[in-house]
């Protein structure tokens, strides 16, 4: 590739423009040193540690059950941004509309010990993170006013969080943001011109094409998107077609959580440990059904930032090109 | 405000959720000390300090003109996310769409001295940057193929910028952002729905209440929006309705560059100097003669990190009260 190149999101039809007159080589983006290579198993003052749970307001769930000691525990946030306590209702102000924080705003503790990140566990440890988020996505769509489930996880300062200890968040909310509308809406358009799913075919296209992919097994593809937003973004995506997270089968859930270890332990070795966020996208309560939307996994690490011209435009500028980020996950030498 | 509240940009529809169990006073979002009262006049290695220029690509328009000293400076960005050289056509990358990375990148470097921000520069000053915007935006739009021109400016590391001396940035593109045309969509459907521009109205309502007003003169007036996305968003808006930047009158010029000393320098003042960007919000190049659409300057202050929620939903998650807000930089007590 000479000169820039601006992609286009074929989902979303955003684009993005990569500049190689800013690229880094992909060692560029590593840390020095890990900041979390000298964190301790248990820290006296931290409320997601075992024998601290005088520290936590409720406990909403346990896996395994009792008696055994718990792998992953799930709690209400201390400082919810949402609460099921508000009204559903929208009301005006003035010329404006508003309505009360109406929703659940949940935390999963994804391990007992401190110092334990997704990218270290056993994928039968990620295993059971998977299955804690799937059973209270079922149940907190259970709540006739639950319109979306996010579930979210924040690792490192960058990506947002200052708390060390391995955890996750699950946020609903009354209302379809704009944002997921106009995502559905954009593979609803597709699916009325094609008669496909535009993720599926996505799918197809980067298991054949093989330059992004990074990684596969029996249920889910990994791979850089081909207009990724930023340096070394994947999407975990499950070959099977379905538009909402609840559908997942128990054997998926394995596959998933080998793909996600994989990934996310390939970030960790290989980057020396990046924030990053990644998010559970899938459809909004009244679009579960339908045939055009497939729920997939995005993992974001947190290398570049955020500045004006992103946020006047929505374009992003991303210093990395996509085949290259993929040949770096797969391990192949620079 | 009791719990949490979720209220709605009335331009855009989308949603910000305010939850004052996160928030934190105006005080906690000042820096201890500003890590910038250090800066010389004049660095020897900066490129845009006088005497430089050899390090500098190419002059593309100076004001004052010659033989006066110049004040600002426009020159090609060193390492352009988009240059002209590239095609305007969109090609197929298999199943996507690509096109090269078309369009223009310039600096403008506000002022000769290496330490002079725009909160600190007197309003003449300042005015001599608006009109070097202004020469440059109706320039780079007699470009056949520029679709959009995008005025912003990065302050700080947080904002996206490591250098030092007082510089915005302009950048335009061969098409119209997804982003873009979505804003432009909402203004019209209000359009269709009322027959008024929802920015005359936003403005008129904010005039009249005054709660979330932080400043006006004769063509501008600065408030914070009713679902600001982050903590002391400001927008500058002017009186008069246009839809595109182009069409300010020199009077307008100086009221812009009124606004913008008061309130940026306010921002340095009372929060001790933040990181922040700005953008000149205006419309696509097609849309530049519609009624609907407005131009206005948005201010963002970088204190609060996007975070998995964020990215996901689009929610902007927000802990600070926009009423709040204005009275803190309006100077009230708190």
């Amino acid at each position: 590739m000479t000169g820039s190149e601006i992609r286009q999101n074929k989902a979303t039809k955003q684009w993005v423009i990569y500049a190689p007159g800013r690229k880094t080589r992909p060692k560029d983006f590593q840390r020095s040193s890990s900041v979390r290579s000298e964190i301790p198993e248990r820290q006296e003052s931290c409320p997601f540690c075992p024998g601290n749970e005088h520290m936590l307001p409720e406990i909403v769930m346990e896996t395994p059950e009792d008696p055994a000691p718990w792998q992953v525990r799930v709690v209400p946030n201390k400082f919810p941004a949402v609460t099921p306590e508000g009204d559903r209702n929208r009301v005006s102000e003035g010329i404006y509309v508003k309505m009360d924080g109406y929703g659940h705003h949940e935390v999963v503790i994804e391990h007992p010990l401190h110092n334990r990140q997704i990218g270290e566990m056993s994928v039968t440890e990620v295993e059971r993170v998977v299955e804690a988020y799937h059973r209270r996505y079922v149940n907190l769509m259970q709540d006739d006013g639950t319109m979306m489930v996010l579930i979210f996880r924040n690792h490192g300062t960058r990506a947002g969080t200052s708390l060390i200890h391995p955890h996750s968040q699950i946020i609903t909310t009354g209302m379809v943001p704009h944002y997921i509308r106009w995502q559905e809406e954009g593979a609803q358009h597709y699916f009325d011109e094609w008669g496909r799913c535009v993720y599926c075919d996505i799918l197809a296209y980067e298991s054949g094409e093989e330059v992004r992919l990074v990684y596969e097994n029996e249920s889910f593809v990994a791979f850089v998107p081909f207009a990724a937003d930023v340096p070394f973004e994947v999407w975990i995506m499950p070959r099977v077609h379905k538009a909402d997270f609840a559908e997942i089968i128990d054997e998926e859930k394995e596959d998933l959580a080998a793909a996600m270890r994989e990934i996310l332990g390939r970030l960790h070795q290989n980057l020396n440990d990046p924030d990053y966020n990644y998010i559970f996208m899938t459809s909004a309560r009244y679009r579960s059904g339908e045939p055009q939307l497939h729920w997939y996994v995005q993992i974001r690490p947190r290398l570049t930032t955020t500045a004006g011209f992103e946020i006047g435009s929505g374009i992003s500028i991303n210093p990395s090109i996509p085949e290259d980020d993929a040949a770096f996950l797969r391990g192949e030498p620079e």
